[in-house]
């Protein structure tokens, strides 16, 4: 069926990782620009990844309405469902054995770095093993990691649930005073933690302090940092990343579980922030202070209605690019975002090897952080206030 | 300078324990509606309630723009700060002596059932004074657990965040699967958790199992139902009150402090959740399975743009109202919500005494929690709908 240079055949599309609230926009974008191929003969969603490929256990989306797609375009998480799984050889042998059987010869798997990883083995084995296939990787993480492009889709709806939430929260700490801790996402990299900054609209608002992975925690510093604020503003909000380690790079606290990529767990508990309580409440030997916390938790990548425009459109578009560079070029590769202007801003797609961003995640570069460590900078705010999209104004008697 | 019958002077006016979405609402409707009465000589904003009164930190209202306050109306938590301090006899007598000495007739608290008390302890106490003076308690709470209203101000707009939230991770449990804890605020009262079964659309939708402080907390009971909600639906997605206990009337678990009224902390912690998390491993020996607990927290009452517009418009209402009636009448009383219709949705304001409201909350009604204790009814959805707004619909494939 296939001829050489050409591949005509079905497409696979799946979803993996962790869920944002724009993924979905992807995963649409993707399957109406499908539909306009003609070398594409089928589409066919994977439930649950690559889990759901093994077991054949596929949604056709070649004919589901227009409407019924948009409505899923709006709605966060990921709609074929999710998973976490690299694959084994057995497993990538069984992948195959499915591919060949349903002739499928295009394969676009949305999601993070260990989601590339998963496309670049499946691209080497394909090459291996000779058979005529394409692998684009559609970029997608809340924790904003990739290497090579500028920014990751679903990364700017998630800053902008933190960036209200910090917000509406020194407001609430400025009407009952008090030192508060608020823990959000971010395994290895502090960008949604950093965007936190995007709250502060005069020069006493919140956060007050912000402590990224990037940078060792030390807790006396912490709690001296602290008094500092508490000296200076009379309470305190703190932005914490959930993946701030101590100088031999151990956790703060965790959990203690494991997820199925080996990663420690960090989310879904609140050991983090109960332990960065306690720690400011022995800052203050013999005070009664009032210090609370918060772990945003899984709201920050899932909450219907709290995206950015511009992140619910790139997300579209990098669904829509991956299926034109692969019906026209037949190569493999991850899709990346230029940023073209920040003011007004513009972007736009481009391919980048999956050999550039599979396996290896990126970091918050050093413009981005204050001397200090337990802040961001300007230049921080020039990058992601764009992204995020407008903030409402906060009034104050 | 007042005339029997008649009150002739300034207002002060105050908001109470915790913040809300729309608290503001009630604040500006109150001094707008009092600059139009010919009685009111001046305006006076407590800081931080009646902490502020004792201190004389007062923000005159008198002349700020219409503009600025429209902007403080929308922004969440209390502008003029808020306080937890039920005032003893000392705290009282101070009260008074600033109120005569700066003229002030009339004072308006913003606030749940202990600001309710604290402004039922004034008004007794200006009668005893014989001190010509008219005290309206102004209602808001997002825990809806005050008497004689048919709901709160500032409810409404929490349990659209909490309806949002549940949408929104309800779709991420079904993307990665596995047990999912949400610890909901609401010391005594279920409502806010309740709201949480707003995100079901369809009728695997969770939250599929809801506990509320109303009904005596099993583990036993609660171990075996999220059982037979993975059997039935191959995941789980759990609303927990944060004020659930156990036959004995102990809280399952809490960060051991206390606020300044002598309620036990149970916000700003995670530890219910965490506990609740260890609770349903243990109900799954020697199975592997994802479990994640997330502690919803401050975000439930001061996320800026998470309004609902009933909600936001009632504020406004119980403000207004509140200042008229105490101009029209100098009488003192609590202003209350009386449901005429709920298709289409509309309500009115009315006075009940300040005995009514003071000291003693509500509860959720027995109609509105199901027979077997860990879901809500109908009754409850046709109650609470249309106060939340219309949600989105959350498409699927």
């Amino acid at each position: 069926m296939a001829t050489k240079g050409k591949l005509i055949g079905k497409m696979v599309i799946g979803q993996s990782g962790g869920p944002t609230a724009v993924i979905n926009q992807s995963l649409v974008g993707a399957v109406l620009e499908a539909r306009k191929q003609a070398s594409i003969t089928g589409i066919l969603g994977a439930r649950h990844g690559i889990a759901g490929i093994m077991k054949e256990d596929f949604i056709d989306l070649t004919k589901q309405s227009a409407e019924q797609l948009e409505l899923v375009a709006t709605t966060p998480a990921a709609a074929l469902g999710s998973v976490r799984l690299k694959p084994g050889k057995a497993e990538c042998e069984k992948v195959f054995e499915v591919f060949r059987k349903n002739d499928v010869r295009y394969f676009f798997y949305i999601g993070g770095n260990d989601s590339a990883e998963t496309a670049f083995i499946i691209a080497e084995m394909a090459k291996e093993a000779n058979y005529d296939f394409c692998t684009v990787h559609i970029p997608k993480t809340i924790d904003n990691d990739l290497k090579v492009t500028d920014h990751c889709p679903g990364f700017a709806s998630a800053a902008r649930f933190v960036a209200l939430a910090f917000m509406g929260d020194d407001r609430d700490n400025r009407a009952l005073s008090g030192i508060k801790v608020n823990v959000v996402m971010g395994r290895s990299a502090g960008f949604l933690t950093a965007a936190s900054a995007l709250a502060r609209q005069a020069p006493d608002d919140g956060p007050h302090l912000i402590y990224l992975p990037e940078r060792i925690f030390d807790i006396e510093k912490f709690q001296q940092d602290v008094r500092d604020a508490v000296g200076k503003y009379g309470r305190c909000v703190i932005a914490a990343s959930e993946g701030i380690t101590n100088k031999d790079g151990d956790p703060i606290s965790t959990s203690g579980e494991r997820d199925s990529h080996g990663n420690i767990q960090l989310s879904g508990s609140g050991a983090l922030g109960d332990t960065l309580a306690a720690l400011v409440k022995d800052a203050f030997p013999g005070q009664k202070v009032r210090v609370r916390a918060d772990t945003f938790g899984y709201l920050q990548r899932s909450f219907p209605t709290i995206v950015s425009p511009v992140d619910a459109k790139e997300a579209r578009e990098v669904g829509m690019y991956a299926v034109n560079h692969a019906a026209n070029t037949g190569q493999p590769g991850s899709v990346a975002i230029r940023r073209l202007n920040s003011k007004p801003y513009a972007s736009e797609c481009f391919i980048t090897p999956l050999s550039t961003v599979a396996k290896v995640a990126t970091e918050m570069k050093d413009e981005y952080i204050s001397a200090t460590g337990n802040d961001i900078t300007q230049a921080w705010l020039d990058y992601v206030a764009p992204l995020v999209g407008e903030l409402p104004k906060m009034g104050r008697l």
